[in-house]
């Protein structure tokens, strides 16, 4: 068994806040996080698999099938966008690290599947100094 | 003469576009940059300050007040904003990171100058692969 | 079940010695970290806590918590010390990076479980090519 | 029980390639990593030991003695070297990471055996973007 | 006046050593940097420009314009190669930093100057601890 | 022209305060650095050489013979020591970065110049929010 790990990074805009509590209310609960005219970051995202090497190529699955997959399936539909507004995959979804973690967890577990390798870890950072890590249950 | 430099960090929302262009004419000119919903940014600023060792204390000024400068002037009034809409620094300026950084230069260069040193430099990431430097002139 | 890492750093001055040991056994055993007059590292402290994400707010818990908690119990006492003379609880403790991994550890554990967490695993960094994990047992 | 990491470097030149393939099937199953004329890499390696922490020393091993068996079994006789060509313990094996990271296992088992801990994790970078983990089966 | 840098990256083989040299005198004066079976690199290449911000636009160059320069110009021909068998712009030079430098400082001058803009400094890390920076002259 | 930079590290104890300060003016004017006790740092530096690329190796100067300098005339001075206590070239010397870079290009510019190249610069970094950097004059 080997663990590979790709790394993407893409930027987008969120709002930490929930609809039913007042403007009050979000930023006595999500402080600066829940500024109404949004702020930004630069996530940095770790998609590690696991599986048997395979005897015919002496890899695990092809990167550049790893690389191609993560970005049709997140970095496409989030890399400069509004997280709150227009990710398909986060409607509906509260927009912390954590969620996103998990969102994302569900976008790649079935397409990773199909490389003959299985997803390990969705790991992201929201800065240098906070990251999420999420093993599927 | 000695230089020294003050890394800080702040996050951000921005969008990249003229006013008397049209959504597709920004799209054309700035790309995924001027999505209107928005998108946003872990900013590391580096502030290069220069001048003489002073004799009583050893060094050049003191690191705290130099600190607490940027912080009044710059990252309080820019960290998890929306650089267009509300950060008073940048109101009626275009918001790409070379304006931001002449603006921060201009938010800074008088505060040095009371330490009893001199700003050399303005040094700002946007993304691990693009910076710009900007020195006063 | 999600994993939340915070990274916190603090400088401090340290000696690895014995008591019981002359100043050549203890330069024999611990190399040029037994030097008597100390020397000195930038730690850098990795703490990741684990547990389910709060339905109420989306994430599993508030940063600006965590980050003062590590700050109460650890970095407000340790950082710009001697690890050996001044650190209470590193009192009558061997001040190597593993024994101080597992202080923290102890320092840590009941004030994230108010959290509604769990503390999962302490990494800690000497320098950037040596460093420790400790998972509590 | 407690967990050490060691950070070695070493660059070296390589290429995947089936000598059963032709040159046109080598291109078109591993791109242009099969260049016949080589290309190379700075990698990075994590080396991962487990352990008691011994109570006579305070630390789990001597960190100058894990350097030194990384260097004799593994650095040095790759750092600077063609993988495909000249490295003994890769000799007849594919110079993926992958492969590279389970014969830098089989290098290092036994020797770490004799510190009286245990081999852990072998962390090999071939880039920023990937990376190896390899637990030993 | 502002500078603006892009980060691009590349790998690739090469050797240090002189045609007129005996493999000894080779092993002698570049060391195992001589190696005559290859070693390689993962070079880092910071490319900087300056130039007036383009009032129209609000910034200096289109970012994507200069990458698509940095890659037509100095990457594509050069990344997964052999910098002394196969790379156009170094054919007849010696493969150091220092050369290889100055040789992409070569390719990217006057490609800058039609985006309006001058090229002000290479600088090209070979390792973490090496690097070169040229200013063209 | 070109420039090379060599990276090196050392990690040593210090304390900011004059020996005609009370220990409270101590306290009051350099802060927590003033701790009698010590405090330490893991300390990066980075030395900047300048000259004409020798055509007969390709190179400006051999990278081990620097790194040996710099090891000779600073870094075996200083790592794991106490810089107040027992540096040679700190004696009687305000143990600030500043002060430590300007040493430093004390230590090396001679030495530099018979490797047939000048000193062009000293970078040196406390943690990785300050650095300071000396031209020499």
């Amino acid at each position: 068994m080997i663990f590979i790990t790709r790394r993407e990074r893409f930027n987008a805009a969120h709002r930490l806040f929930r609809t039913d509590f007042s403007d009050e209310k979000n930023a006595e609960v999500f402080g600066k996080c829940s500024n109404p005219n949004w702020h930004g970051h630069n996530y940095e995202l770790f998609v590690t698999i696991k599986g048997e090497v395979n005897p015919e190529t002496g890899f695990l699955v092809n990167l550049k099938l790893l690389s191609k997959i993560i970005r049709e399936k997140v970095t496409d539909q989030i890399d400069h966008k509004n997280i709150n507004l227009e990710v398909p995959f986060m409607q509906g979804k509260f927009a912390s690290t954590e969620m996103l973690a998990m969102a994302i967890w569900d976008q790649l577990e079935t397409s990773i599947t199909t490389l003959g390798a299985a997803l390990h870890c969705i790991k992201l950072y929201e800065s240098e100094n906070n990251f999420v890590e999420y093993y599927g249950h």
